[in-house]
């Protein structure tokens, strides 16, 4: 089963699989939002349907949410068996005054930056879940079978907390538990080259307020006897960074662990332009630990951010009012073996150390997670990266990502099945923004990317 | 003229005082929404037509915005010109459901601490500037005249900022031009003592946005390299007091003067229960500067507060942005010979150096106004401490207010008139709140005390 043909038909299809991608897009699988529940079914038998066309036998799986497409097509004997994951579903679309162009009529669009396939999901992630498809639809068309045996795993509910993941992939571990999992919903590192993502961060949050006096003050009566709540949330949050950007909470950086001197080499050799990537959103300095590289800073190195802050009067004109309440969302993205609970519990010490007497702070607690760190030791990661090198003409790289994509632990953990997360997005695809966009380009050598992925890895 | 049938004639007069109370809070004069603008009228009117029957020439004067009224009556030869102010108008009433009974629909109430008059207006001002009214009324009912020349200036703007009061003052200075202004809308200190405040704090505001990034950013993708405008702002803000409470600006405290050893007795005298004052609001320790006497803080020494701070994600759950901006807004009230102007300007540069390069900050102006010292050198003020202690049985003090009334300022600089801030408001009279009241013992002794003072005055 050779190569060369299998490209040649991706080539030869791409208008085919264009307006396939676009009757996908069509359909408007917005998960968060209850009034679309029916079209998230109408995405998954969509899927269904098209994954027939393909030689899979695959099914649509109710949840208590949105439905799961869960699809097998067999392979040559003493092949592996690949899973391959993506999600239908896609973000809101407000504002709706924002988009230049109806979400959910999309359309081919000439820009002058190139080709672009315009409309919401287009990149996030059924652009992207498409190329994995198109590819396999390639390999059937001139070689009547796959490569490899390969199952397909889409859900519905990825924006929107996924809450039926965890327990379908334990419901349903035997018929989901393969070789490997190929993962398409990242992007290529700076626009243009390709990568592997290998560390992810995690995530710890806390969403609080503080209450001091116990109703809203008058400055003039009291100002200056009342303790002023803003001013202690103020002080805490300013204290969670030193002068030189480390965050101060007492053994924050257990498990954080310094990068092995391959990972640095190879992250220095893909000369991130951070000044660029910074003009870019019109900043000049990076802002994290001055002694460590950008690249650390955003794919090695934990963060703390405020989200959100409020409190007192926020309105036009002013309002001399001493509040009752002060209010933020803060959260750490986490790295390493840093474990979010006792995160949690430091930072939850850390405020109530601050608190003047009578006082008190209410959370509404938000779930953390572990960073994840995929190990390359498997073969296969050094077999995909040759693939997309091949592809792209430039080195793949194994990447850092500063997100979270939960995921990629739950194959590990549930299934004991080492994920990879490969995937064609570009920096200004505008996922989860107006006018959302995917690149012909991320599409035609997306799908090609995977015939080859096939390819290597049979 | 001797005072006791005066002080009788009121006692007698007091159901009627009330009814005619009543009838003036029955008019909605909210001065801030112009669809109230003709109740405002309707006031001007009421008042114009009760004070002709008290024996005033009384006119409404128009101004571009709510009209003035303006009274006068001559007294007996070698008796000094009196002039009171007052306004008529009031704080609007949202929010409405949090009223027991409705604002404009005021009735006289049994309460357990007592009888109070309870709507909108009742203690702020009307009440007040009708104990004036009555004691006037009462003096002519028993004597036939006034025992000095009285003139009245009550405007219809006080709680809209005021807009045609410079104008009016300076256009009418001859007129209005008397040998003291007594302004009633002040209240008893701690809710019993009578009192003339002498000091009152002034105030200088800043309403500021932070802009870093070019737009909000996902902390998953730039988290730990871009700067958050949060950040910036909660450190400018903390860093604003040091850990003694002391602001920390350059040059804050220049202008700000040391207690003389008089007032600083009188003050100590005053037996300030700064432990029942915070507790009554949930507080229980003193946030101003430790080295000074709690009535210090509140009266004589300036402060800083966030009056308001917002930015980033702000609604239910969760939102990993890191935002483009960052708002607040910032008081300090003054005092002494502090300079508004100065301190807006030591506090803009403040924040300006904070700020990293290529952050910009824009700032939503708002006016100051320096302090005021009320000279007490005029024998009047002694005169008027004994008549208020001749009727409420306790020493009156001169005490400070922590809060602004720039009308005692504009009586100084516009017209070289020294003010007398004399009223009868208790602290729990939910003035700008719902369910405002004015006790029936402030309206019956602020009557009686009023007829005392112009006895001791004329």
């Amino acid at each position: 089963m050779t190569l060369g043909p299998v490209l040649d038909r991706i080539d030869a299809d791409l208008p085919d699989a264009i307006d396939r991608l676009l009757a996908l897009l069509r359909i408007p699988s917005i998960s968060t939002d209850p009034a679309y529940a029916v079209e998230c079914q109408k995405a998954a038998d969509w899927l269904v349907d098209d994954l027939k066309t393909v030689g899979f036998q695959a099914d649509k799986r109710q949840t208590p949410g949105h439905p799961m497409v869960v699809a097998h097509a067999d392979g040559p004997a003493d092949t592996p068996h690949l899973m391959f994951y993506g999600h239908y579903d896609v973000q809101p679309v407000d504002p709706l005054d924002l988009w230049d162009t109806p979400p959910f009529e999309p359309a081919l669009e000439d820009t002058p930056a190139g080709k672009v396939i315009r409309g919401r999901g287009s990149s996030d992630d059924k652009g992207q879940l498409m190329t994995f498809v198109e590819a396999c639809r390639a390999w059937t068309a001139v070689h009547g079978s796959l490569p490899a045996r390969i199952s397909l795993f889409f859900e519905g509910e990825e924006e929107s907390g996924s809450p039926s993941l965890i327990p379908f992939m334990e419901e349903n571990k035997d018929e989901l538990t393969t070789d490997i999992a190929l993962i398409c919903d990242t992007g290529l590192f700076e626009s243009k080259t390709p990568a592997i993502i290998t560390q992810l961060r995690g995530m710890t949050c806390e969403d609080f307020t503080i209450t001091g006096p116990d109703r809203d003050l008058h400055s003039g009566m009291y100002g200056g006897v009342a303790m002023n709540p803003i001013r202690i949330l103020t002080r805490a949050l300013a204290d969670l960074h030193d002068d030189t950007g480390r965050i101060t909470l007492p053994g924050f950086y257990d498990g954080v662990e310094e990068l092995s001197d391959e990972i640095r080499a190879q992250w220095q050799g893909l000369g991130f332009d951070h000044v660029k990537f910074l003009a870019d959103v019109g900043l000049k300095h990076p802002a994290g630990e001055q002694d460590r590289m950008p690249i650390e800073m955003l794919w090695s190195r934990p963060t703390c951010d405020v989200n959100g802050i409020w409190g007192g009067y926020t309105g036009d004109g002013f309002k001399t009012v001493l509040p009752s309440k002060a209010s933020a969302k803060v959260s750490f993205r986490l790295v390493g073996k840093q474990d979010p609970d006792a995160i949690r519990k430091t930072f939850r010490a850390y405020l109530e150390d601050r608190l003047p007497d009578g006082f008190t702070i209410e959370y509404r607690t938000e779930k953390g997670a572990p960073a994840a760190q995929v190990s390359t030791d498997n073969p296969m990661f050094e077999q995909a990266r040759k693939a997309l090198t091949d592809e792209w003409g430039i080195p793949a790289a194994f990447a850092g990502c500063g997100g979270s994509i939960p995921i990629a632990g739950y194959f590990k953990d549930i299934l004991g099945v080492d994920a990879m997360l490969i995937g064609f997005g570009k920096d200004d695809d505008n996922i989860h923004s107006p006018n959302e966009k995917y690149d012909l380009e991320s599409f035609h050598k997306g799908i090609r990317s995977w015939a080859r992925i096939l390819a290597e890895l049979s």
